[in-house]
């Protein structure tokens, strides 16, 4: 699709600057969009591009003074440009409402009309798929599970038994959902443990995101559950009777133990774990690699292992970098007595 | 099912006090439990729900004061509780013996009767498989590989070639055994890498439990070996030439490099890193997150990066809270010379 | 295949002392192989077994003094053994060029002569498939997506749309390509992100290996980038937009962040972590469990988190098993004023 900078800030209703008429092809990162490309300015760190970019036009936020490009502006360029290149590029998912005929389907699952269910795809008794939703190959719906509207479910994703999925949700390839929760009762030290059942599901809300290859345990009784609008990375662990509140963010690899309730708006960085039986209050962020041993208070930023408040981490990381020098000084007081 | 307490208590041989005719009819926990639910107390974190649960049963250590519902009285309540669901609970796995229509299975292939086999499940040639296995859909298992008697294994796993699995084995979806260990002999810096060919399987022991998305590499000549009773969390990876003791215990997210000896009833955390080339003591713990780097001795507890005693790890971190004060006291020290 | 020491040293031009006539069946490890066996001495850990091993020939290098067994000998004897390896070995995957009967290919899609298709696999609209590749079991491979000659494709591995890959490529099982990049717009703090498209693709160089359950995202405009002879391990997350210079290395569960930019012949060791936007210079090297927070100069060694050149991060670590001490230390000098 071809627009030019005119009408794309027309259809988003946003100001621009400069040649309104130049026709816009494509979107490319800043420091290599060319001609008919179009960029945004969002992360500081890409501001030297602003007078060597060969783009065409930039999003860029009402401070960024004008350079040799047209500019779309507003408030939040990362936004609008994610609307720009959805008025661009075509969508991910086609309307193409089919089952394969090579897909396998229990009579008594619930199959709504205006579906795609790809190649190969398992679903088993009693499970539901609601209307709009697409499961592309290979994928496993187990026994009474239910996947709500608008659902779109990557390659090779196993949903297990009794997990309930809410609407517009986006599962990429590989995930594991429902899988049994990691519960065994020691008999004696060195001795076999005992499986415990588990018999808790999952409840997923609504517009959740959960990335490539990501396990999400079913809980041991009640159910493990994430709220609406939570964002998962890829290979994130989430153990049996987790809790997520609405709107967190769980960057990649990060692992949260059995039992603990993460806040709503938390954010975890990459690497990030959080111990068992733990809470993690609303709008908390956590560093990269940080470890969360104990409940941690909502609003505050931090970071470490065990994570402590982030000025604090820093002022002992500073302190550290310096800890070899000290020792000598010490020494010195010492041999001065 | 519904069973009475006193029913229940009768079946597993313990003690119970209060109502013995009050009917249960589902497991849940003791925080949400309600009317005909029973739960547990085991971590001490829950005590305070004792008082306020609505459930109509708990189970319960000898010491705990008896509140407003029955009790069934046990040393390990959370082994006698998982009991219990098991009883109110169906199987997970119905006896379903059957063979898929699309399954592909090759004529070399030795399927004993009784296994179940689900759609688009692949074995390749001269693999075996034992009585009572269950195979759900979407499974490779590879070239001369076999599978023993009453196993569970979940959809979407890949079993590569020439991997020997013993019995009563459960594999939770997307796990890969047998893939090639990570082995490449350098040629000068910076250039490209030689691959070694990987020769050796992986040799997986009896009642193990292996968690979703778990890798487990083949040996490079010598086979990886899990040991009997070893659980294995989720997102794990173990890479070739491993062996790991019998009844271990390795939580999600843990790395072991390769040709490391973990030993027997040893308990790795989440997170944990262990180096290549190192042995693990039998009954070792390593808290979550630790990074073990040298050989470490049995029966001990560890913690940190690297992995220390973890009275000392403690020692150092109580120390470090206290880092940035303690420039400052040398400081006064030495203005005050 | 059975070869004696003097032709295995015949046909790979090297040296040998010792029986040349000595018949070599198999390979196996340094401390477990036995009559008719061959293995080698590299990793120096195992140097005492040198005069305990029941190998019937080793490779070693010129410097290592000649035992009970025959020597091949060689300056880089990991090379050579692997070498060996591959003449004793049949090949894992065997020229059984057919296209299986359940595999569903689009029409559009262009297969070139002498592939192996599996079973299940689907090939979408416009993939382009090289000659000589081996594509097994249960793989996805999405629309517009391109793969080179002579890869190896394990089972149950996910290739998204339009993702572009070199020859020579070996993809371990359930490994996923082009699922979309994290990228969401913050709306307020605590309420929902807005989904980012994320329309760049994947750019895969050749001989490249992808060890199994790796995540490798694909690019939100710009594409991800994997240089020719990277070699990646089990459970590796790589961001959008991250771009990995030729012939690195990447260890298990490391987690690359956005558009981080690796260099040539990188060594990142297990489960070490990169932050967002950074840039780790050519032949950098960093130890497992490092974190790097900012861009590193290329050619050093850096440990710790947050990464730092390895010796002052030695120096650090050693302080610090003595800090509690120094604590004590200070508090007698301020008690001796």
């Amino acid at each position: 699709m071809n627009l030019t900078v005119k009408d794309i800030a027309a259809k988003l209703g946003v100001e621009f600057e400069g040649d309104g008429d130049a026709l816009i092809t494509s979107a490319a990162p800043i420091d290599s969009a060319g001609d008919g490309q179009i960029s945004f300015l969002s992360n500081p760190t890409y501001k030297k591009f602003l007078e060597t970019t060969k783009a065409t036009a930039l999003v860029v936020s009402p401070k960024t003074p004008i350079g040799n490009w047209s500019a779309i502006i507003s408030d939040n360029p990362y936004l609008i440009f994610s609307k720009i290149v959805d008025l661009l590029y075509p969508p991910t998912y086609a309307d193409n409402w089919t089952i394969h005929p090579t897909a396998v389907i229990s009579n008594s699952a619930s199959i709504a009309d205006r579906v795609e269910i790809g190649p190969q795809v398992v679903i088993e008794d009693e499970a539901q798929i609601g209307s709009g939703t697409v499961i592309k190959a290979g994928c496993f719906i187990g026994k009474g599970s239910s996947i709500g509207k608008h659902c779109r479910i990557a390659p090779n994703v196993s949903i297990m038994h009794h997990c309930q999925l809410g609407n517009d949700i986006i599962i990429h390839a590989g995930v594991v959902i429902g899988s049994d929760g990691f519960g065994f009762a020691p008999t004696a030290p060195g001795e076999q443990f005992e499986k415990i059942r588990q018999v808790g599901g999952v409840e997923i809300g609504d517009d959740v995101e959960i990335g490539a290859n990501v396990t999400i345990d079913r809980g041991a009784i009640g159910p493990t559950v994430i709220g609406s609008g939570v964002k998962i990375d890829n290979l994130v662990q989430i153990a049996h009777n987790v809790r997520i509140g609405d709107n967190s963010i769980i960057v990649a690899q990060v692992g949260i133990a059995g039992s603990s309730i993460i806040g709503r708006g938390v954010m975890l960085g990459g690497q990030v774990a959080v111990a068992g039986h733990i809470k993690i209050g609303d709008l908390a962020q956590l560093a990269a690699k940080s470890g969360a041993s104990k409940t941690l208070e909502g609003g505050k930023v931090y970071y470490g292992i065990p994570a402590k408040p982030i000025m604090e981490s820093r002022r002992i990381e500073a302190a550290l970098r310096n800890l070899p020098q000290l020792m000598k000084r010490v020494k010195e007081l010492e041999q001065k007595k």
